[in-house]
């Protein structure tokens, strides 16, 4: 089945927001096995709009449109999309009920334009909108599938994961259904990990082998097509055994998690604790650490220590350590070391991790942009330093450096 | 003059990565006063990017490309344009010479597909790529303007900020050039923004008034063609004016900047230092802090105080007040204010910031999700503390009290 995404909105056109549900449901539709051949973006103009509803009637089996679902007059998806079709548009009743009961329970005023939410093409099969007030459409025309979504996100992936996907399933009828496995990489980069995979990559054809970036991360998505899950593990098995043979040792989880929520996940079932001193990350990696949910358990806390004199203060690192002649400086192992000990003793933590280095634009202490020494201080265990040397901007330099980091956490915690 | 982009390349369709150049695109050519109809992207397949071409013939004067000007085989925009122009591709001398002279320098031996990033179509005008080997391309043909840019954001983005504008405005001859000024805002949500400003917004002919949604802020961009910047000056003033005697004491800048460079920009020209104390929001302010260049000189260092032991460890707060019958726990007005007090006596800075509240998912001392208490303390000054009711998912909760926070910050050092 080929698909075209209609995303519908001045807004987009202006450059006010960015095109995010495109690649959501693009990600969407090829986990399903559907082929995108083409994404349209289009205003809040009824011509135009229909003008991109010919030109994809004409290459696509199936249009998904999002946006324009709203209350006011600039939302016009519906009404196109019916006139285009010549057909009426017709109340959902359950769902003029919901919006009615709404406005109610808020002593509020229901204005006529909040109506339209509530409408459908005829003969239209209903999506759900859990999570706010426009109903979404799916309908087949002659041999075209049409498929209408809210713009926001968080009402848009919340219907298109739940019923727009049973509908789109049930399109499919005999295909066989798309099976795939994420697998995520710490500790390695994008280009050594496709040099290392370069010939498996090439020679794809079933299980198919996609790189994915993520934030400071490489990701591959095995997918294969199967008559069902027992066949599909199969395969997608032999695919991540050939690939764990050569770089098994950076897949720290098969499943869409980061890397942070990996080393929570393990502090958690080992009934571990950690703490963290940071410099030139400046509070990135606590952030990160802390970004997920219920980690206050075994995140303890941590220090930005930016000055030598915090670092003398909070840590009680000597100053003789930081500078003057001689002295090894902030930049430095054993600086790396002694924050991360003294970290994790500050917080009686089971680790004490830390960062300390140049993340630019200027040389610090005379030394490169994108050196970095990375602690880790472990009860009971040699203290672990790792120097890196990180190419990139500031964010960059920041992100690599706390994401090795954390890749270190997760190789010392398994 | 009326625009399509159209960008190439098959992770776009597969979701692999986000338009983010089309944002980036559509919001520099409205700036140049260029409207954007339509946005397409299509794979790496010759076909169905002729195909789109010849759409974007009939309805655009100006037709942009991205991604497909690099060497390997699946990189053929250049390719598929020439072809539907009926022109051949010629080479680009200096960008062969870069290209040669680089790999001399690498000592690497070049392959023959590294020249395709130096072809260019017959009868266009280079386009250099400053951080890059692809040679941009820009030509018209007929009534149409066609020009080519690079797929990656970073050498996108300085060939269309330079060479590409050149060549824009060259195209617009008389058209008036659009002037526009960036408003940036905080303390203030979205909808209360645009409710203060409903009657201007609606009534709005010239200068028009958009608003931009930024990273948990809000923005508004006022824009008029003029024929020239004096003319263009007193009309974005007047607009200006008339909007800041409604909600002037949100305006944190008139240029695009975020909070936090604010902050840093006032810290720095008041010689002030800043150190801070967080909880809920795990070093997210520190982090943002430090994410402008040069802040280490003010910006001294943070905590980031998870667990009531470390609040008391390393702030020195009795335990007393954070937890037991009758304590005012954690998350209070009068933790708020020792946690600032404390990290600015511990740093010797001139302020002291923290942040104590509930980010979810769950709540905590029986608190609830949302609830942030944020305290400036202030060298010689009263400790000033407030209360924030926040919505949203965790994520969202911690961006916006950390900006919360720098607004409160902006303010005391106005």
């Amino acid at each position: 089945m080929k698909a075209e995404i209609i995303a519908v909105g001045t807004e987009l056109l202006l450059g006010q927001i960015v095109n995010t549900n495109a690649q959501f449901l693009s990600q969407g539709l090829a986990e399903l096995g559907i082929d995108v051949y083409f994404q349209t973006v289009v205003g809040d103009n009824a011509g135009r709009l229909q003008e991109a509803i010919k030109i994809a009637r004409g290459r696509a089996d199936l249009i998904l449109f999002t946006g324009g679902l709203g209350p006011t007059q600039d939302d016009l998806t519906k009404d196109a999309l019916a006139d285009e079709l010549g057909r009426r548009l017709v109340l959902h009743e359950p769902s003029m009920a919901k919006i009615e009961a709404l406005f109610a329970s808020r002593g509020a005023h229901m204005v006529e334009s909040n109506r339209r939410q509530a409408l459908m093409i005829e003969g239209s099969h209903p999506l759900d909108n859990e999570t706010g007030l426009a109903v979404g459409n799916a309908l087949t025309v002659g041999q075209t599938h049409y498929m209408l979504l809210p713009g926001p996100p968080r009402e848009m992936k919340p219907m298109f994961e739940g019923p727009a996907k049973v509908w789109l399933r049930s399109l499919m009828g005999d295909e066989k259904p798309l099976y795939s496995r994420l697998l995520r990489f710490a500790g390695i980069g994008e280009s050594n990990l496709e040099a290392a995979l370069l010939d498996l990559i090439d020679k794809q054809t079933d299980p198919t082998i996609a790189p994915y970036a993520k934030e400071g991360e490489v990701a591959l998505r095995i997918s294969t097509k199967a008559s069902n899950e027992a066949e599909a593990l199969i395969r997608i098995d032999a695919t991540v055994e050939a690939i764990s043979q050569r770089v098994g040792q950076f897949i720290y989880a098969q499943d869409d998690i980061a890397i942070e929520e990996a080393v929570v996940r393990l502090l958690r079932s080992s009934m571990r604790t950690l703490a963290s001193a940071e410099s030139c990350s400046g509070g990135l990696l606590a952030e990160l650490i802390t970004s997920v949910p219920g980690s206050s358990s075994e995140f303890l806390g941590g220090v930005v220590t930016y000055t030598n004199k915090m670092k003398n203060q909070l840590l009680g690192i000597p100053l003789s350590q930081l500078e003057g002649p001689g002295a090894p400086g902030a930049i430095s192992e054993s600086t790396a070391a002694m924050m991360a000990e003294r970290v994790q003793a500050l917080a009686s933590s089971d680790f004490g991790v830390s960062l300390t280095g140049v993340a630019g634009p200027s040389e610090s202490e005379g030394k490169a942009v994108g050196l970095v020494y990375l602690g880790i201080a472990q009860l009971g265990k040699p203290t672990e330093v790792h120097e890196l040397k990180l190419m990139g901007n500031r964010s960059t330099i920041r992100l690599r450096a706390v994401k090795a980091a954390l890749y270190r956490l997760w190789q010392a915690l398994k």
